[in-house]
């Protein structure tokens, strides 16, 4: 039996040192035949961890020691900032024959890091049709379905039988895509009239007719559609790969559901650094690329701070007569922009997930006003007793209570109704959300604490 | 050609009005045979949306009226809190039914979420051999892969051919799992010995051997490996779907992407909720489930947040003498708290995505630091600057600009430092890692700054 109560799980630790030290000496000895030799052997994706954990000039070394014997597919494997930097190494026929080997989606990615002088070039070393196709899948936008997809996929037409299909696949192993799920079924002017997935081509004798077991595409990829909307309904259905197919629905490409977990990846990565402002992050970044990431949006927070700021000194006065407001008043601040970022995050979520559509928006923003009201009503006592043991002071005590839970509402409110609003106008609802709650939730905190605090206390 | 410009992209609204119209109608009317008719000619990933769209007594009264006509593919398309529902409803006979229908995986699903007794109940109507296998899955830990798996599968002997493996799946259409990408073949003592995919398969003649074309499996997954770790290795190697081998290296499941993609978001959802402190939360929530996932957290806060009250409490004389203290001093505080949540962010998902490992986490570190060097440098000379036009006091503004660094420095220390540290811990890096980064932060803004006010100022 199989031990399921062994408490601890080995890590993957990443590439083994000894392999990493074998690999660096080969580079410092230009052992070019024992490198790639010992690349090839490995799976790509390892290879490419490997030459990721080296040092980055000995990585640089390995790429111009190995020139065009860099397989295609470790090249391909590479995080964005080494495949960009191996790329620029390499020359100009080494990269044609990469992307003559690689899947078309795969090639798009690499032709995506060029130059445009050097992209020309390189294209017009391809076979026309090669480039015709690479091209066309340039043409899309970013982060669209065109530029995902891969123009190598499997269509027949839909008289064949079963057995016709596997006969012609037979026949031609190189011209098929490297891995395929199903099988497209066409009409002679190439529009998709069905799906036949290989698990289902596997259960049928070999003459059944492809049109008798074919199913309907679950839905309809177009090649403009946003990579977020693509993703979203191959979780919802499921989904292992799906055809692309045009206005006039002539199938045009396929999508894997590999490039999609990454696309899965990477729009989340940008929604949790957007609610922390951060533009971008990548393990390879320099300090320079990281100062550009942030420093903007700390410039950002401090003018929205300095507004805070000017707030406060409304009530100079105030303060100076009662000192104990100035050392409260940050637990009403940075309380009440605690819940409201929690109310954020949770928005931005469930707007990711599509889980604030019509009615449960509405839903959502009662809740939220509801459990502000009710967290405010609890922390706000809390913070009302602890004010009344510190200074001893019943007023000061009722004013900071009040102004904590009016503070709760509006953060719950705002951390809710920024982020929906910001999607319907068709803003990305993590960006500047956070700045715009955390920011009105300050002032609302000093303006009423302090507010309160000069009519009820002097 | 496909018009690539296209501005705009319909959005997926979800249902449609009129059919959720219909079937609230329906429903009223108590018109079973429209109702499962309509539901069954759906995606079950459409119907589950339709139905949750729903009010919720009106899902409830669907699913009582439908009963074990509720089609299995239905129930386990639903969101968690209304399948949850939904099984609670149904009788046992129905459900012992539904679990009879499901792909193992599937069916573990709903037997978690079963009360003890229940789940004895209906196991006990299930045939031996299904309760046995569905027995061993609940045995494995919660989140592992054990649970993942399903056990259906298409494991054959290593001395067939391809001809021979097409004829076997040909004849066993009803006891193939629903889809599957590959076929597993394993010695006599069901011991995996390698991987076909199915488009390889394809290719080839059939006559050739399995042994022939068959693969090393990219990466051994054991049944006890945690569901993150599992989904790790699918994006890694681009896998639509892995084998599950026990410790003796017999085949016992079959994992696939499409529980890795739920997975995926699960764990995103997670970090993202962790670093605003929230412990969970769902598009179903009552107020009741959203103030308990939230109210310990800004408890915490709370707690926290009197911590940096008492640090400015020492400074009372210092804050009497000059007021511009208590102005300015939030300035510090939320703009360093800020630079530090920047770091936090890119530090939980550099960690979430494996690329801070050994020589990386030291280099993360050290950037970190430089960062906050230089954007302290930055936008304390601001700040400095702005103090200065503001109050004309160059002291002053001296002790806010080197305030602000030195907790600049601070919190880029512990924003990266902070969550590696738990991680080698153990521990979630984005649980508490927040509470612990600010915190910190406010006292060392609000020390230094008051701290050096009073040693300069006074």
């Amino acid at each position: 039996m199989t031990d399921t109560t062994a408490p601890t799980q080995p890590e993957m630790d990443g590439p083994d040192p000894v392999l990493l030290k074998d690999i660096a000496d080969a580079v410092d000895e230009r052992d070019t035949r024992w490198l790639s030799r010992t690349l090839k052997r490995m799976h790509p994706a390892d290879a490419a961890d490997a030459l990721e954990t080296l040092p980055y000039d000995i990585f640089e070394d390995a790429v111009e020691l190995l020139g065009e014997d860099l397989p295609s597919e470790i090249l391909i494997e590479l995080r964005d900032a080494y495949r960009e930097g191996a790329v620029e190494m390499l020359t100009d026929e080494a990269v044609a024959q990469a992307l003559d080997e690689l899947d078309s989606d795969d090639a798009t990615t690499i032709l995506e890091d060029l130059e445009d002088d050097r992209r020309e070039r390189i294209l017009e070393d391809l076979a026309p049709v090669d480039r015709a196709e690479l091209e066309r899948s340039l043409a899309y936008e970013e982060d669209s379905a065109g530029r995902l997809m891969q123009t190598e996929f499997v269509a027949v037409p839909e008289f064949w039988t079963v057995g016709e299909t596997i006969d012609y696949t037979r026949g031609r192993g190189e011209d098929l895509p490297e891995t395929f799920y199903e099988i497209y079924v066409v009409d002679p002017a190439h529009r998709l009239l069905g799906i036949v997935q290989l698990s289902a081509l596997m259960r049928q004798p070999r003459e059944v007719a492809l049109e008798d077991i074919m199913e309907d595409p679950m839905t309809t990829l177009t090649p403009d559609l946003d990579q977020e909307e693509v993703a979203f309904r191959f979780q919802k259905y499921s989904l292992a790969s799906a055809p692309v197919t045009d206005t006039a629905g002539r199938l045009v490409g396929m999508i894997t559901v590999d490039d999609m977990v990454d696309v899965i990846q990477e729009e989340h990565a940008e929604d949790l650094l957007a609610l922390s402002n951060v533009s971008s992050a990548d393990a390879s970044d320099t300090v320079f690329d990281t100062v550009r990431a942030r420093l903007p949006w700390l410039g950002v927070n401090l003018a929205t701070a300095f507004v805070s700021a000017s707030v406060i000194s409304v009530f100079e006065a105030t303060i100076e007569e009662i000192v104990a407001l100035a050392i409260l008043m940050p637990v009403v601040a940075s309380t009440a922009g605690n819940a409201g970022s929690q109310g954020l995050a949770v928005a931005v979520r469930a707007i990711a997930t599509r889980q604030l559509e019509g009615a449960a928006a509405r839903r959502a923003v009662l809740r939220e006003i509801l459990t502000a009201l009710f967290n405010g009503l609890m922390i706000g006592s809390c913070v009302g007793l602890i004010a009344f043991i510190w200074f001893r002071d019943v007023h000061l005590s009722g004013v900071i209570a009040i102004a904590m839970l009016g503070t709760f509402l509006w953060s719950g409110l705002v951390g809710t109704l920024v982020p929906l609003t910001l999607k319907r106008l068709g803003a990305d609802p993590a960006v500047a959300s956070s700045v715009f709650v955390l920011t009105t939730t300050d002032v609302i905190a000093f303006f009423t604490f302090l507010g309160l605090a000069s009519i009820v206390l002097l």
